[in-house]
């Protein structure tokens, strides 16, 4: 099952349910939102299932791509991992920090009021601050307890989305050295628009991974395909990690972090810090440069038959009118 | 005029005017929430007001300490500062961490969830996680575009509030090495029952600062009263730091981070780590333990006449039934 949100003038958005193709939606006057039907989720699955076997048998009105949000347009809470070792480990040279100890999840809590639309213009301040895009795949839950086992919190996983976690590298290396994670550095994230139910992913859904690349494109051109699959904790003990000291309320997202693949030269990256991080290796020097305004970035994962997944992230960056 | 939540079942609570005495309140069907009143501050304020006119003639219904919950039970957005520097050079010391800068105001993102109640119970997993209260002031704003300059952030300080912002230090070292924060070690924070405008702070409200003491008691015993006044960066420039790449939403909680002064052998402290590092300072060994299961802590901020301004925290800590 297919789930997006849709643009009605409201913070949340209108729930409704996707035809395979992505073509066609039909809603419910029952669950008027993602985040409600996280807060019911047996009722929700089963009365929203109905909707996708009325779309499997040709129901629905024709979906514009242009009147879709983010799947959540704001959440209750955004933790974001950097299950990716490779990347980790790029980063670490590139910013000369320290080592982080592989055996412990890497997890801040990130702003969560607002998530960007698949098509909207990502709005940021200034150039100059360094912006970069990171691919991400990412999961929402639905109530988990603290103290939930990685086992257990495996069950709680309701939905796959895919993420832009927008970044502002030249303001990041200030702010984690305070030891205090991100706040400038982190602005808003951007999300495709399909919220999909693990099943939706059949065999490239295992050990709490997506076994499938995400293909990024910057200005049209691709820059990276690395795989979901090589994330150092599946999103299930991401989710434990989370949940040691708390609840985590329904619609609580987990991202992946920056997807990454040790053979990065072969298959690219899904953020700029990490192929700076290359160059410098590689060639002693920084070449690319970070996201110029007017440039557009489009983030998409395909089933291996090449049919529709999360649909694409595809959007331009601009200056904010006010600075 | 002094805003509070009362306990409905609903997750947000039904938002209430309370009398300057605290003993009696009333509520408006045109403002269910705190959180719809500050999306529309200019028109809700206006019509409180009007609520608090009637509570001073001696209108409203009697007041139950223990149908209150936090003013906000949930909010989108939690950003805590760590703006006293005295607090922030004895950490250090305890904690043998970096100097931090002191040209930039500290923060991170913490859990917005859920806020604790004043009077319910805290519950957390274990004791061996090093359990400690801090005393902080904070204050809710209204919608503040990125960018905001702190002259123009005071004018978005719609309510100031007192918070017990819980951390496990146990947890918190590792945490803060990664430079990504805390999750482990920041569960959900209390908070005291009024959220007050700042014109009813009178003279105590000024330069984006509380000139008021925290008075901390443990267990029945005092703990420490320090000044809010002291604060390195006003709440104003906390709020232009928390905004300048990022919209913050209406309901955005700023806190103070831990309240703390240079005297602080005279007035005491309002966490117990920063007595330790006290200790350590003094004595070359830490006397004091963390909170025990069973303990209770006690906040309250009073106005110079006595009179009541936040309403107090006084609860207990006690440990999960799960784990």
């Amino acid at each position: 099952m297919r789930l997006t949100t849709l643009n009605t003038g409201k913070p949340d958005g209108q729930l409704a349910v996707v035809s395979d193709d992505g073509a066609r939606l039909l809603t419910s006057p029952d669950w008027p939102t993602l985040q409600g039907a996280l807060e019911d989720w047996s009722r929700a699955e089963t009365q929203l299932s109905a909707l996708q076997a009325r779309l499997c048998a040709g129901e629905g009105e024709a979906l514009a791509p242009d009147q879709l949000l983010a799947p959540l347009p704001r959440a209750w809470q955004w933790l974001d991992g950097s299950a990716f070792r490779s990347h980790g480990e790029l980063m670490e040279r590139l910013f000369g920090t320290e080592p982080k100890p592989p055996e412990r999840p890497l997890m801040y809590q990130g702003m969560s009021h607002a998530f960007i639309g698949p098509h909207a213009d990502v709005v940021l301040p200034r150039e100059e601050d360094g912006i970069d895009f990171e691919g991400e795949f990412g999961v929402i839950t639905d109530f988990v307890p603290m103290g939930v086992s990685a086992d257990e919190a495996m069950k709680h996983i309701r939905l796959v989305i895919q993420i832009n976690d927008w970044s502002l590298r030249n303001l990041a290396g200030a702010e984690m050295k305070t030891g205090f994670g991100w706040v400038q550095a982190k602005p808003a994230c951007s999300v495709a628009p399909f919220a999909v139910t693990p099943d939706t992913l059949g065999e490239t859904w295992r050990d709490g991974r997506v076994h499938l690349p995400l293909v990024v494109d910057w200005n049209g051109k691709r820059f990276g395909a690395p795989s979901g699959s090589l994330m150092g904790f599946g999103f299930h003990e991401l989710i434990a990690h989370a949940a040691a000291t708390r609840d985590l309320c329904a619609g609580t997202i987990i991202g992946s972090g920056t997807i990454s693949n040790p053979d990065y030269r072969d298959v690219g990256s899904t953020c700029i810090a990490e192929r700076r991080a290359i160059e410098m290796l590689d060639e002693g020097a920084v070449r690319t440069g970070y996201v110029a305004f007017g440039d557009t970035v489009r983030m998409e994962a395909l089933l291996p038959d090449g049919g529709l997944l999360f649909g694409a992230i595809d959007q331009r960056v601009v200056a904010s009118a006010r600075i």
